[in-house]
C-alpha cells in the first residue's frame, strides 16, 4: 500500500494500433481497452498483432474491469484474447458492447459480462470511480474518462475530435471538461495522433455537404461510396443521400453488412429497411436507382471492391457510367494499395472522386487547436500524451510547454513503462514486460521467433532440399542425391540447376573418405558446398536443408 | 514507309518508376530514357526492375540513340541491361552521363559511346532532329526535348519544374518553348507526377533559406542532414550553409560519397574539399564545428542514419546535442520506414527535423499552375500526358481539356501502346510486348514466374518436407518418416508437433495397400494428409514437399 496510482502501458504509446493501458490502485486494476493492430508485410503470415499482456495475467486477480472507450478494433481487438484468460465484466457504450458482441460470437467458450455506460454515468468500481464523458470520433459512442482516485481526477480522452456539427447532435461535452479543470485535473492524458496538424479538423458534417454536391452532380450516374464500416455517422449520411436522391442501398463488404445491421438493430443508424435490396437483386433497378455502399476502402486484397476494380466480383462490372467515391483516405502504409485500386477503375472507365481531389473524408482526430482547448479547459497539474508514434509524442509534449506547463510535469510514456501519480507527484517508477503478441492461425508467438526469420529468409532466396544416401560401409553416394528447390530457380533453367548441384555434390564428396562419417559433418559439408554453389551461380543464398540416410 | 511517326511506350505510363519511350520514324528509332524502379515487398527477393524492352530487341537495328532527360534511377536506370544488347550512342547532359559513366563501371564488359549535349545544343540524329531545351528539376542536368520529325515538333517535357530561383542561376527556358509554341508544336508530351497539386512547387532556394534558419538557431549542436544524393542543388545549398557557419563536412553513405565527388570533378558542385572531413576523423572535431550530409532519408534499412538510429553504426552515437534534419519527403510506400526511424532518433534524445514540421524540402516536379503554363507556351495541337499513375494521366488530361483543348485531340498512353502521329492526327494504333522484367541476382524473370509465387507461399506459411521409405514388396513404410518444417511450428511446439505428423503418416499409410504403388499416389495421399492435418492444428497452408523412396 503506497497510496499512489500507478499507470502500466501495454500498448497505444511509442506505436499506433493497439491501445492498452492499466490503472492500479493498490490492490485493484481497471484496465483502459484492448486493441490490435494489423500487421506489415514485415510479419509474413501473422494475422493480427495484440499487446502482450503478461503484466495483467500475473496480476489477475486484482483485475476489476475492463473499460473501453470506443469500438474501433485497436481499442477492442484484443479483447476476446485477454477475456479467455481473465475474467472481469466490460464497460462500453451500446455501440462499442454491440461490436464486443459481435466479436465474441467467433469466440463462442469465452463468456463475459457485459455493462453498457452512457455519457454523464460515474460509475464506482473498487477505489475508483469513472466518469464517462461524450466525445465526437470516426465513430458513434464514443467516450473520454474521468477516472476519480484516491490522487485526484485522472483525464483520459480516448480518441477524439470537437466537432461542432455532429450528426447525432450531442457535441463533445467542452463544459464538462472545463467543469473538471475548475474543481481540478491532477493529471491529463490526451491523444496525439493528429498534433502535428496545424488547425481544426473538418466536420463530420462538411462531408455531408461534399457528398450531397457529388450527389447533385451525377443524376444518373451508378454510384458507389467506399468508406469504413464502422463510421456509423458517415453511414447514416450516405444513407439520408440515398433516400433523398431516391436511390435503393445494396451493401457489399463482411464488415459493411454486419455493421450496419448492428447499427439499425440498437437504433444508431436509422433508415428505412425496405429501401436496402441485397447485391444480387441489383439488375432489377436502373443505374441511377442504386447505391453501392461498399468496404474496401483501404485497397484491402479480397475486398468487394477490389475485387470490381480487378474484374472480379461477379454481380458487378465496372463502366463508363459508374462513379466511386472514395469517402476515406489511406491509412499510413495503404497508400499504394488505395491507389492501385483507383487506377484500375480509372482504366475501367469509371470516374472516381477520393481525398485527394474532393473533402469527402474527415479525420476523427483532433488537431491542434481542439487539443489545445482540451489542455485549456482540464488545465492539469500532471500531463502524458498517448496513442501516437514517438514523434507525435514529442510534439504534444512540446505543445503543452507552448501553453505554459512545466516540463517537469510532463512524463513521455513509452511501451511498457509505469508511470506513480501521487496528489502532488509524478514520476517514471520502471518497466514491465510489454510489447507484440502475434496471433497466427492458432498460434501466438513472440515477435522475435525462428518462424518469422525463417519466413522471411524462404521469402526472399526460397529453399533448397538436398536428399542422400551414404553407404556407410563403402562411404559412397548410393543413387542420385535427390534435390528440390522453391522460389530459387526460373524455371527454363531448373533441369540444368538441379543437374549441375548433383553433379557438384558427387564430386565433392568423392574427395573425401566419408567411411564412420557423422551425418550431421556430412550435412554441414554439403550445406556449406551447395550454398557456395548457388550463390556463385545466382547471387542468392537459399535455405539449404540436408537430409542424410546412411544405409 | 507510312510516313507517320510512331510512339511506343514501353514505361513511364500507368505506373510511375520507370521510363522509356521509343520514337519511330521509317526504319529509325530514338529511344528516350531507360529507367528501372526498386521493387516493393510484393515481388520478394527482387532487386531492381526494368521495362521489358523486347521490343528494342526486335528492332535492334533500327535504334540510333538513346537520349536521357536527366540522371535520375529512373531515368537511366535500366541502361547497362539495354546496352548489353543494344549498341547505340548514348545522349545527355554532363551529369547525366558522369552518372551513367559511373553506374557502367559496375558493368565493365558492356561499352558505349557517350556524346555530351548542352542547353541550345540541335543534333540531326537519322530522320529526327533534337533539340535540348534547359528544364529545372530536383536533379542538376535536367533536359526537356524538341523533337523535330518529318510530321512536325514533338515537345518532351521530361521531368521538370518552373523555378523563378533556380540555384545554378539558369531557369527552365520558357522562353524557347513559347518560341516553338509560336512556330508550331504538333505533339506535347508533358509530365503529370503532380497534377494533382494545386498551385505551384516550391523554388529550391526556399529550401536553402528553410535550412539557414535552422542552422542559425543552433549554433552548437552537432548537426546531420539527411537528403537524395542525386539532389545536387540541395548540396551545393546544404554545403554553402557548412562553410557559411564554419563547420567541416562529412559524408556518409556510398551514394552520397560517390555522387558529391562525381559533382566535383565535373564542375556542377563548388567546395573547398579541404573542409571535407574522413567520417573516421570526427572526433577530432566539436558538435559545432561538423555537419554530417547522409543518405537514408528514406529509410532505408542498411542506410547510415538508419544504423545510427539504431545504434549500429560505429563513428556515430546519436544524443542530446544531435539535430537531424530529414530535408527530403517520404516516397510513397516509404512513410512507415521513414518516420520509424525518425522515431528512434527522437528516442535517443536527438531533435529531428522533417518536413511536416518545417519547409525542409522542395519537390522537383510541376504543379497545376505549372503544368498549365507549359500547355499555354506551347499550344499544341495534339497532347499527351506522360510520367504518372492513370489517375495522374487523367487528371492531366481534364486539365488540358480545361484549357480548351479538344478531347479528340488528346491520348491517354498506357503500358505498351503505339500511337500514331501525322501532320494533322493522332490515333493509337496497337500495343506492344512491355512490362517489368525482374532482376533477380544474376537472373532475369517475368512478373508471373512460379519463383515468386513460391516464395510469397513459402513467406506466408512456410514449409514441411516429409521423406519416407517405403519396402515395394511389403508394402510398409521402412523406418520413420522424416520431417522438417520452416517457418510453420514455433519452437515449444516443434517436438509435439513434428512426432504427431510422423504417426499420422505412419496410420494413414497403414489403412492403404501399398504393394505396387505408383509413388507419385503416395506422394499425393501423403501430401493430402499432412496438409489437411496441419490445417486443423494450425490453421496454416505450408507447402509440403513429399519424398518418397521405393527401397
Amino acid at each position: 500500500m503506497n497510496n499512489k496510482l500507478k499507470i502500466t502501458f501495454l500498448g497505444g504509446v511509442g506505436e499506433i494500433g493497439k491501445n492498452m493501458t492499466a490503472f492500479e490502485y493498490n490492490n485493484e486494476i481497471i484496465v483502459v481497452d484492448a486493441g490490435l493492430t494489423f500487421p506489415g508485410d514485415d510479419l509474413p503470415g501473422i494475422d493480427v498483432v495484440i499487446p502482450d499482456f503478461t503484466y495483467l495475467l500475473n496480476n489477475r486477480d486484482k483485475i476489476k474491469a475492463f473499460i473501453l472507450t470506443h469500438g474501433h478494433e485497436d481499442h477492442i481487438g484484443a479483447l476476446p484474447f485477454v477475456l479467455e484468460q481473465i475474467k472481469a465484466p466490460v464497460y462500453g457504450s451500446k455501440l462499442t458492447l454491440a461490436l464486443v458482441d459481435n466479436k465474441m460470437k467467433e469466440h463462442p467458450k469465452v463468456s463475459y459480462k457485459a455493462i453498457t455506460v452512457k455519457p454523464k454515468n460515474v460509475l464506482k468500481i473498487g477505489a475508483f470511480s469513472v466518469e464517462f464523458i461524450k466525445v465526437s470520433h470516426s465513430i458513434a459512442g464514443a467516450l473520454a474518462l474521468c477516472i476519480n482516485t484516491p490522487v485526484g481526477n485522472v483525464v483520459h480522452t480516448g480518441d477524439f475530435k470537437i466537432d461542432f456539427e455532429p450528426i447525432d447532435g450531442v457535441m463533445t461535452d467542452l463544459q464538462r471538461f472545463g467543469e473538471l479543470g475548475k474543481k481540478g485535473v491532477n493529471l491529463l492524458m490526451c491523444e496525439s495522433t493528429n498534433v502535428c496538424r496545424s488547425g481544426y479538423s473538418m466536420s463530420e458534417k462538411s462531408v455531408g455537404r461534399a457528398l450531397d454536391e457529388i450527389f447533385k452532380a451525377h443524376p444518373d450516374n451508378h454510384i458507389f461510396v467506399a468508406t469504413f464500416a464502422s463510421n456509423i455517422h458517415r453511414l447514416q449520411q450516405i444513407l439520408n443521400l440515398a433516400e433523398k436522391y431516391g436511390r435503393k442501398v445494396a451493401f457489399t463488404g463482411r464488415s459493411m453488412i454486419n455493421i450496419t445491421d448492428v447499427g439499425m438493430k440498437i437504433g444508431e443508424i436509422t433508415f428505412n429497411r425496405e429501401n436496402i435490396i441485397d447485391i444480387e437483386k441489383i439488375d432489377k433497378y436502373a443505374d441511377k436507382e442504386l447505391l453501392i455502399v461498399t468496404t474496401g476502402s483501404q485497397g484491402e486484397p479480397l475486398s468487394a471492391l477490389t475485387r470490381m476494380a480487378s474484374g472480379d466480383f461477379k454481380q458487378i462490372k465496372i463502366g463508363e457510367n459508374d462513379l466511386i467515391v472514395f469517402s476515406s483516405s489511406p491509412i499510413p502504409g495503404n497508400e499504394k494499395s488505395v491507389y492501385k485500386v483507383i487506377n484500375a477503375l480509372f482504366q475501367k472507365g469509371a470516374d472516381v472522386i477520393y481525398d485527394e481531389l474532393s473533402e469527402v473524408h474527415a479525420s476523427g482526430h483532433a488537431c491542434q487547436e481542439e487539443i489545445k482547448t482540451i489542455h485549456a479547459l482540464t488545465k492539469p497539474k500532471f500531463f502524458m500524451p498517448i496513442h501516437g508514434e514517438y514523434r507525435h509524442l514529442k510534439m504534444h509534449k512540446q505543445l503543452a510547454m507552448n501553453l505554459g506547463m512545466d516540463e517537469r510535469n510532463i512524463i513521455l510514456p513509452t511501451l511498457g513503462a509505469q508511470v506513480e501519480l501521487s496528489a502532488n507527484s509524478i514520476k517514471k517508477v520502471g518497466f514491465t514486460t510489454a510489447g507484440q503478441r502475434l496471433i497466427d492461425g492458432y498460434g501466438i508467438g513472440d515477435m522475435d521467433s525462428n518462424v518469422l526469420k525463417e519466413r522471411k529468409m524462404l521469402s526472399e532466396d526460397g529453399i533448397c532440399v538436398v536428399v542422400l544416401t551414404i553407404n556407410n560401409v563403402s562411404g559412397e553416394v548410393a543413387g542420385d542425391p535427390f534435390i528440390i528447390t522453391r522460389g530459387v530457380v526460373y524455371q527454363d533453367e531448373a533441369e540444368a540447376f538441379v543437374q549441375d548441384t548433383k553433379n557438384m555434390i558427387v564430386a565433392s564428396l568423392k574427395e573425401q573418405d566419408l567411411r564412420g562419417c557423422e551425418p550431421a559433418v556430412i550435412k554441414n559439408t554439403i550445406r556449406r558446398n551447395v550454398s557456395n554453389f548457388i550463390f556463385k551461380r545466382t547471387k542468392r543464398r537459399p535455405m539449404i536443408l540436408t537430409i542424410v540416410f546412411l544405409a
